[in-house]
């Protein structure tokens, strides 16, 4: 038992993703619920969600399935966001990563254009663009509201943020909001 | 005379922009230098730009020909960006608007691409491409470190801010910092 951590904060990826799912069940629904018959009981833990976080995993889920006790440990809340702050410095931080990142999209976007004219099967190149371009713009940052609800979650609560998102972990750091890898996860409800 | 503005924070382009430049001058090193003549006479109002704005102006204007007495008028001064907060919600509505303009980029980047299957000259859709990627991923939003800095700084010395640029504009009144466009700094100057 870890006496540290005693609120967590999980995000959707925990029961999708099939690596770290498989550490409670071999399907997201099987996951979440051998997950929430594991929290139910650890009484020295509250678990939490943003609703958006939550409202992302239910698309995964066959809910109906889930005893409402048990889908009560998970609490439901929202960051304050309105009552909430964050360094000043993170906006350039942000604002500069951005940059960088549009940047980058618009030269893939340029080679993309020299290809066509060369190429003939012009929708493989818009398809090769579109991973690219996403990868390039999105990845490795915060780019959602579920993103940024997580984060400002944790920090309020000072809890524990458990993700496997790399964006979302990198800027948790830049706020000084602890966090795990899912891993860890069925060590501290077990 | 204006009782309630004793702090500016003035940006770049004031004494840039022709149209807001040719109030003070026919050059930017003419409107600096004129509005700085009028500037040292106003003892109740303090004159302020981030070091990264007056480093920006520096490069459009001869500044040999100004006095360090005239120079000393615009004090520069950065924002305590490690020291200063900024409300949570600011982050759900940077990300959201990023998060559109992105995929506006990658679809005037897919347009692009179809373009130069069909037509001969390359270079002029890629340039094309450029242009409107930059003003849908850039316009009307904060985009840069200079930008950051002058928001902040007025919302640290509760100032006014004095620009033309719209996106600073949009972030300022988020933040509930008062501004001007240029064509009343001469009435508060002279």
């Amino acid at each position: 038992m870890n006496k540290h951590i005693n609120k967590l904060v999980l995000d959707t990826n925990i029961f999708i993703n099939p690596k770290s799912r498989d550490l409670f069940g071999n399907s997201p629904t099987e996951a979440f619920k051998k997950f929430l018959e594991y929290a139910v009981k650890k009484e020295n833990i509250q678990f939490f969600m943003p609703p958006s976080i939550f409202n992302e995993l239910m698309d995964f889920i066959d809910k109906k399935t889930i005893s409402h006790q048990l889908l009560l440990t998970m609490q439901k809340k929202s960051p304050k966001k309105y009552e909430l702050k964050v360094p000043g410095f993170l906006l350039y931080e942000l604002i500069d990563d951005i940059r960088k990142r549009v940047n980058k999209g618009l030269r893939l976007s340029e080679k993309a254009i020299r290809e066509a004219k060369d190429k003939e099967i012009t929708e493989d190149i818009i398809s090769n663009l579109r991973n690219k371009y996403r990868a390039a713009l999105r990845e490795g940052t915060i780019d959602s509201k579920e993103d940024v609800d997580l984060i400002l979650l944790a920090k309020e609560l000072e809890a524990t943020l458990v993700t496997t998102d790399k964006g979302v972990i990198t800027w948790a750091e830049k706020l000084g909001i602890s966090w795990l890898e899912p891993d860890y996860l069925k060590k501290l409800v077990i």
